[in-house]
């Protein structure tokens, strides 16, 4: 149940942690004290008298719901705000290939308005048999290239093991679909304070990924974001997963973590990118994560969906007119009319 | 099997017809000519030599195809064009209420830049006791109102009994995502010359969509287009279906038909139509189908997810300027692209 | 609302006609009273004295459901029991394809313990230009095969305008997954008082499947059963549908109306449809629907999906034989105790 | 590719190895020799005039493929055999609640035919803030319950830094649906000679298990059967998850790896779980896995779905005897036939 206080009644805050605290969790936002599988009964009557509203119907990933954080989540990185009005676009190839490769597409993402070079070192694939990525040396090549333009780093960690390492590089975890319900690893990245961006698994369900969201916030790491990458339906012959637009809107009405799109792993073809990248622009997403490379067909993984320089182009320049469109009209009245 | 002529060989086109008429279904576009079930081994040393391009690889629905017909089709009612270079805004109640009521809509709807009038006079709902509808009555109603503001007439025939009758009152059939492979259906509609909004049925793959439309075609009736409103997916709990946004770019790289968005059918409620509808714009859908009331609360059928007239306003005037910005951009290049 | 009365009580059954008959739909099965819209509070002091059980969540699809009708429906034909304790096999060609072909098809059906002879007329094909069926002389040549060997004819009818024809030659109608909602088609064959097997649509959910029964039974016709043929899911790389077998203890739970397992549309490949169908079985299904073809590689339909003689023989054995094997046991108890 | 030779041509095999060992994975099963990416024209004159039989088309899983290893996989436990012509049943709780409770249900899991005990002591739970297992305790006592009545342990191990500790207790890994593509922990548990029991993930292909396998198998570990508890589609009102028993076949003819059907997190619900656990063994399982509990409404998790003692007995009963009816009837040649 969330209790919610007068601004700055720390005295009611104190309170119920003592009252609630040894036997259930109990988190603070500002105002608002959630205390997890209790009832308005189990309130004391000072409790009840100070409680501004009682909210009873709470979803499991309390932390994450908007109901106990009201406003939007804004996460600051070196070089970027991610979420509330900000737009951010990330781009980079699937796999860091090399240093030179890597830094060619910094410098094409960079020019576009990207402030996030993505890229894989460790590479999550289907056949074991399959190229596995190039391991710590990517990271550094993906490090080195970033920081020549003054760019965030956002790579996937696959392996809770490795959290500590690839936290030395990145300044964006990835947790990639495939492991979104890898509970270990969550928690791992939880005890952290780089911030997260988690990609909906490919068939999970809007309260799966909510509730995914919380195994890393109950460690205390509240930097999170939410990739929507496309989702597993009965026809994927022409693209290769079903981007889910509405969950924009949704997953924005639940909760106050920043919703990207990855319109290139929805898409899985070039032709499509850009299309699906927009209209997860105009459905309102915070950013969008695009693969980028200069020769497709010779990438080192899933080159039929990675937009070339002169497409991303395209892609940026509109994306962000189309944002800059919306936001001069009142977009921000509507969410607060929900 | 595709022939490609030189423009204008009427010669070589009545020759293959005489050649393959009898035996196999024979479709003339301009200097395309499809003929079923035959390989270039069929072709005499004439035809083989007078084809430009054999195109042995075609799809079932071939009439469909761009690999038949290359460019947009475009539909012409009295008030409006669909298709092309076209943006058309479609608008009305769920059920026809009363003529008073759908008059009201219609104004509504043509102040906010609408040129079609939709409307439900015959329901398929999902209990037989559900409200069917009003009828013949409720198409008149809907006719008077639409001519009373300049518009054409969408609604949905259920039925190849009813053809006949729908067919004095509107200027297009919608067939329901429930009838879509209804081929009884879609043959009668076929015969006629009125325009037919053909929508995705809820679990149809691509293919199947164009397939349904081929037997529209098979009939005569060319004046097509393939509405998405959404498909069943695992998760339905907080929209009403899943807006599969992609298969906007991937029909319009397949087919020449005109392929429009149903984002109230897709969202469910009210509050995610607006996002949705113009993530199908951003990705480039040739117009928006929208369910409008003024008291959703009291409509007779669907009220969660009808627009009110200043929600309404909002979406189309988003919409509009959507898709003037992306058509001040070299929207069509890329098409050719492809 | 449902008004459970004592056995025989018919005076308050009249009093409930009077009462409600005007404005609601009221049905009546033994002495229990279904009126739909109303809530306890509309009965009078005698209605309410009368009722020994009130229920007020009923499903929309209250005709089907076992709280209005608990017990089993069995459905009788000249030659066959359907439903209850009974277990029906239903075997046949996917397309009537000759006088002398389906009657071969028939010797083998009965054969091996088949009572119903199943077979196409009119074929629902993804492409119109797809073999479509014999049409009528097709029912004949059934019709023909079937009395010969004293069976029941299962057969397709496709279109409304068609059930009076097709009513002439048919014992059962088989209405198809793509036509599960064409309501109009439902209709009338629920004005008809022949047996409808009713084949649940790709992507139907049990309450759909459902409410399509009940506008079978709200035109007066009771004699219905379910067919499970498969739903369309993510995966069918290596069988054509997914079978939902779980569907059979779930209706088998909700609804009164026998359930028959189809597993060749399940399959869509010969070596699976046994494995399939004995799941059936083993589930507790009242009948199995196969497709058998003796040269399955010149099938006008299907063949790919089609059980060669010897096959259908290995499948019917194990059938009977898992299904006397469960009888035997206390079956009926269990389901006593859901 | 893979190479077919003559039974103990060992001096064929030892080229083929230094052939193309340094460069190539190379999997040698008695007389055959699978090389991951070369082709026929990549073989010496010796190599090829040696070859029996070349396959060129491999599963990615190629170590996993029947076109590999024909013949079934029969894993042996202290306590069972589990594949081929033997049939294995399982069962136990969902988690392990104390050492009193497990041993109780060992024994209702022994009386009835089991000779594996599950019990889960570490558990991905959806929440956080859920009952996550016993821990270490929890497979002590299932340890202890097992060793009590001669029986075989199985337990979830969730990550790859427990491998090692959870081996110290168990007989049989179990990888969860959720860490199905988990492959950190896929190849931990490759790297130990424990069977492993691979839960096909809820939207998992028939090519995404086997692909996960080979991560197991690449590592070293054959080991493997595969277990079918449900996918995720657009109905689960009734059901918590759609059981695809179609898989049991596909796989069969696919892999060599035995496949068991877990009923329980299929259905969900008690009322389903045993014709459910039927079915699946009418389609070909070599096993159940079902859970057990004695006092359901007070279990530590899944109390909805667990079975009592006596409706267990119920289930395993009928299984037996279904699978027993099945193996007097020529299984073995159709499969042969295949």
């Amino acid at each position: 149940m969330i209790i919610v206080l007068n601004q700055n009644d720390q005295t009611t805050i104190e309170n119920l942690k003592r009252h609630f605290g040894a036997d259930h969790d109990v988190f603070v936002h500002q105002n608002r004290v959630a205390v997890q599988g209790i009832t308005a009964e189990d309130l004391d009557d000072a409790e009840r008298q100070a409680a501004v509203e009682l909210i009873d119907q709470v979803p499991a990933a309390v932390q994450g719901s908007r109901l106990f954080h009201p406003e939007d989540t804004v996460i600051k990185t070196k070089h970027s705000l991610i979420g509330g009005a900000n737009f951010s676009m990330m781009a980079g190839p699937c796999s860091v290939e090399s240093l030179a490769h890597v830094t060619k597409m910094a410098s094409v993402a960079k020019a576009n308005g990207a402030t996030v070079l993505r890229g894989g070192a460790f590479k999550p694939r289907t056949s074991p048999y399959s190229f596995q990525g190039l391991g710590e040396d990517g990271l550094k090549y993906l490090r080195q290239a970033a920081d020549k333009y003054d760019m965030d780093v956002l790579t996937e960690v696959m392996d809770d093991e490795h959290v500590e390492m690839v936290a030395k590089y990145t300044d964006i975890f990835q947790i990639g679909a495939r492991n979104m319900q890898n509970f270990s690893l969550l928690k791992a990245v939880g005890k952290t304070n780089i911030p997260v961006m988690l990609k909906r698994g490919m068939s999970a369900t809007v309260d799966d990924v909510l509730n995914a969201t919380e195994y890393i916030a109950a460690g205390g790491n509240h930097n999170i974001m939410i990739a929507e990458r496309g989702i597993r339906t009965f026809d994927n012959k022409y693209t290769r997963n079903t981007m889910d637009v509405g969950v924009v809107p949704v997953l924005q009405k639940l909760t106050h973590y920043p919703v990207i799109i990855d319109p290139s792993h929805a898409a899985g073809h070039t032709e499509f990118v850009t299309p699906l990248g927009l209209a997860g622009v105009a459905a309102g997403a915070s950013g969008l994560v695009v693969e980028i490379h200069d020769d497709p067909a010779h990438a080192f993984s899933d080159g039929a969906q990675a937009l070339k320089p002169d497409e991303f182009k395209t892609l940026a320049d509109k994306a962000f007119a189309i944002r800059e469109l919306l936001a001069s009209q009142p977009v921000q009245q509507e969410k607060a009319g929900r």
